[in-house]
């Protein structure tokens, strides 16, 4: 179920077909996955995510791609979106996440899911120490 | 303002001083921040909280300690949780963050919440390709 | 799956049947969607919540029935209620949604969880100037 | 509080100084809010920031300025971002939200997070006629 | 800092005054807390909701007052929200709740979110002995 | 679907063996539902999990096992997690949660959820009367 259709090739305009035809050559792998298949309903705003995600999870920066892939899972999984973390954790996987990373990375969203919920339930206040906005001086 | 008070070192009773001890060790810092001080309230939460925390981010395992400490960031940034990010980031700058890491942190987990919009919003059905779950025969 | 059992029209006793027909009278159709019937099984929750649904997106107001629907979605797929943003989008489409309005709600939101993100993890201030609460003099 | 600095204007190096320059411009405003000054740590974050905010939030589409700044409202409420809450209900107003659309939106968001509760908690199976992503024949 | 001003009992009119002594009589107490008087700008929304609250939690009902209360508490730090934290917290402290409840409710709370947590990375299926939802035969 | 594989009873290892056979005993069940098996991977993550719950909802404590799994179940409805929803639900049940305190809770998380929302999006600031974190004097 999904509220709206996908997009095959068959019926792809040459603004969708331009940019499967980018994801194909990025991934080295026919497939399109269903996410980008549903965007393409909106060219401009498949164009535009495809672009971001490109350019953030592709391009070299100073967060090699395994890490930003599990910076990803865990972001996913913290706001319970289902596609999302069947995407990245598969992603993650073929960027080499071993099992005992994949463990812990789980133990550490769980451990955060928990903390943060007592931080929260308690209100305990920020300590000044933290502070990185304020003047030196 | 919080829903409960701190324990200072005076008021801490020989379990909250022995969690407190430990802490103090374990971080080389006199310094024990308010969580802590808030937990200490109810000394078998502060005690079990705190062992977990020691044991998932203090112990050598199969993620380095501040690529543990960047999720722990993400996943309180999604959980919206003021004091963890507080923290949380502050211990990653601890360990080592650079400014160019930390602006890939922001990225990611920034670009993360938006395509977990569109893909819930959507209700993109999971690709058959992402099942890890499925046997192989 | 669910955690409770629908209520069928022939299970119905006269005080859900009695706000069916008033769904069914108010949306000029013989068809209950499920969220209703499952509801039915406690009939005072069924009456308030179909009462409450009725006043704020039925009744005349300050904002049109299209606009008050796409908030509905917007914050549903916020909340990751995937029932509520089936419901909503046919909703939305049936009061008159063009494809173009839905990629539009598609680009608020995304956005909108982006930025929100960044504010945020970086715990950004909030400007004085946008405090509405303060006194004038 | 904040996990990073803000950037003045004196410190704003000619990327950050030229995007300040464009929100100034478009804005008709010397003003310069805190989001834009702490992503200015990172010009090229503020650049693709504010680049997708002038696009999606300024330039003319299928949805009014002002239902596009309360739809961000409503997700920015349900995402409990505070800066945001404040900086888009106060943009809301400069755009001419009154106080009784203000408060048509307050009933929407308040009534979409109640249900998406009881869908939620109960859930509540999609209605087969919601799809929209099934093929027609 | 807040979106909109409250109101001060010599600003409130007849339907607004009419709520405020109603809270005072329900409470046997003169004090109105801020949210009310924020809410009292749209006496609708006040009336509305001052019933609504009445009627769930100051009703008899299957559930005892203080049970109602911590589970109000543990939603809203599940939502993150302050204010209602605070609030509801103050309120269950003056129903009854010891210092052991809610340490347990704390507890309860910070462990639901790990396993939540973890459920969902790991979208695990849920049993079909759960569904409550089936025909029996 | 899941992202990784459940572990039957013929692979587990001796740890998790251990664990499956202290979960029988501690429900009288021969039944070990998903949540176990997909965890059952990791086998220390198991362990610790498991060590937990059974701490804080099957040891005696200040409140009685069924308020203690109303709380579960109010928080796996607000963090939108599937799983824990009907797990919770059954387990609320079999511990002898009726249709009337189902309903009632139901009630309280919708409602907890609307107020969250109105005080959230106006931004109502916290009465000094509900800090118990001040010093008294």
């Amino acid at each position: 179920m999904s509220t709206i259709k996908p997009v095959s090739d068959a019926e792809a305009n040459p603004r969708v077909q331009a940019v499967f035809a980018d994801i194909r050559a990025a991934r080295k792998s026919d497939y399109i996955n269903n996410f980008w298949r549903y965007l393409a309903n909106d060219p401009a705003l498949l164009e535009a995510t495809w672009a971001e995600v490109k350019a953030v999870m592709g391009a070299p920066s100073a967060l090699d791609p395994l890490t930003k892939e599990m910076l990803y899972v865990a972001v996913s999984a913290a706001n319970s979106c289902a596609y999302c973390i069947h995407s990245h954790t598969a992603a993650a996987k073929a960027k080499g996440m071993t099992d005992a990373q994949h463990g812990d990375l789980l133990r550490v969203v769980a451990l955060a899911a928990k903390t943060n919920q007592l931080a929260t339930a308690l209100q305990v206040p920020t300590d000044a120490a933290f502070d990185a906005g304020r003047s030196e001086d």
